[in-house]
Formats: structure tokens, C-alpha cells, sequence
């Protein structure tokens, strides 16, 4: 069975970390302003499979994203999610380890000519709200470099 | 400021794991049969902030509680999700860390007479859905029992 997921892993060429064992490339969709995928760079599909280098390994990817998008955006909260739904639309499923971070706004904030509200904050994010703000690949780099530059 | 999540750590009764720094409680929503929350036992409102040992401890947590949740029922995969947004409905918020457990099924399952359904498998879980069947304690109980059984 092939994986997406290991193709887009072994294809990144704008990550805003990289680590022994995970990879974070920022999503296309935007509206929550720096929403980004932090997958492990080797296909499990299994979360309790994986190794516990792996794990701590995770905690300060997340430490170290976290602020960095903080010190990029100033988002008020983040929201954690490892889901994988998608995979189980295959039979048989093959999913591979990924997170969804997304930054959560109480203001609007505007960035690049671009203005990014969240008006669901405080309550679960809307995915039709996420899908609103696709952005192109310029502004995505745009955004990976402000988060960088910390 | 009070926190609701520190009484309801304090009061619990019955949990289903709960060790040095975790306690795990089921949810009274039941839609995605054996949903529930992953708590901090200490307040911290920023996952970015725990202890090493609490981070391990809490792989430690989902590793056992994915498998009995396995025995239990058999769901085909579990979402998992750190959100906290309702906190910051409130001014200033006072977050206290806590994950979501669904376990997703591709089948219906039976449990106690109760027939549970799951018509997003595949797709990401919908709130209404889940809000749709909330259980009394005595079944809550039931699937508390059954989980601990392994």
C-alpha cells in the first residue's frame, strides 16, 4: 500500500521544524492563522506504537512550535488534534501519525494585506471556517518565515 | 479564580485509570461509546508547561486506556484531542489541561441494550452527533465496568 503522508514527508522542501523523528509543514487552509501538521517522518499508524524517544521527542516539538508561533502571531491557545479519520475511508485503512495544531485568535490579526478573524474562539473550531482562507504557496512561505524568525 | 475541572478531579468517584498525575473519567455524552476525558490532576492551564514526567506518564496513560477501551468494545481507531476552548469564554481564562478520548467505530455496537452508531466514521466527529445520546449514571457505570474488565 502506498502513504501520501510518506510522500509528503519525503518531498517537503519548506518545513518550519524538523527533527530526528518529526516534520512541521504549514497547511494550505489558513484562517487559523498558522495552522500547521506535525507528522512523524516514518509510516506507524498506531499511536501507542510509537517509541518513547519518539514521544518526548513530540513535547518539545511542541514546546518549540508553540512559541514560536506565539512570539509570530500571538494566538491566544492552541488547539491539539491527532484524528486520522481520512486513512479509514480505505479499506484496508493505512494512516500514518500526524497532529493538527491549530492557533486560536480572540482579535483579528492581520498579516501580509491579509486579515485573519476566528469567530468561533472559545468554542470548537469550525471546519468550514478553516476551509475558508486557502492560501498560495508565496504566502505560505510568507508565513513559514515569520514563525522562523524567532 | 475556581476551577470547575479541579472539584471535578477532587469529587470523582469512579474513574476508569487514574494514576500519579492523571485521572481519566468517562464523558456523560456516550454517542462514540466509551468517550472520555484525560485529566491533569494538577491545575495547569498550558501543555507547554507540564513536567517530563508528566508527559510520559501520560503516553503511559493512552497506551493502557486504548487498550482496554479495545477489549472493551473494539472501536477501529480513537481521536484524540487537547482544546480547552470553553475556558476562554471567560475573561481572564483559567484553562486546566484535559484531553478528549473518542473511539470511532466503523460498525454499530451493542452494549447493555443500547444500540451505538457512528455515521461520520471517516470523517472528523461531529458535536451533534455525540451530544445525542447522553447516559445516566447506572450505564455510565456499566461502561466503566466493562472497561476496567481486562
Amino acid at each position: 500500500m502506498t502513504c501520501d503522508l510518506c510522500g509528503f514527508v519525503e518531498n517537503a522542501d519548506n518545513s518550519i521544524i524538523e527533527t530526528k523523528h518529526w516534520i512541521v509543514l504549514l497547511a494550505s487552509d489558513q484562517a487559523y492563522l498558522g495552522r500547521c501538521y506535525i507528522t512523524l517522518k516514518r509510516h506507524c499508524g498506531d499511536l501507542t506504537k510509537i517509541k518513547k524517544e519518539e514521544w518526548s521527542e513530540f513535547f518539545e516539538v511542541i514546546k518549540k512550535l508553540e512559541k514560536a508561533i506565539t512570539k509570530a502571531f500571538n494566538p491566544d491557545l492552541f488547539n491539539l488534534t491527532c484524528l486520522m479519520n481520512l486513512a479509514y475511508q480505505n479499506n484496508p485503512p493505512n494512516p500514518h501519525i500526524h497532529w493538527h495544531l491549530r492557533p486560536r485568535y480572540k482579535n483579528k490579526i492581520k498579516f501580509n494585506g491579509l486579515t485573519f478573524v476566528d469567530p468561533e474562539f472559545g468554542h470548537h473550531y469550525a471546519r468550514e471556517h478553516e476551509r475558508s482562507m486557502e492560501v498560495d504557496q508565496s504566502i505560505q512561505n510568507e508565513i513559514i518565515s515569520r514563525i522562523k524568525a524567532i
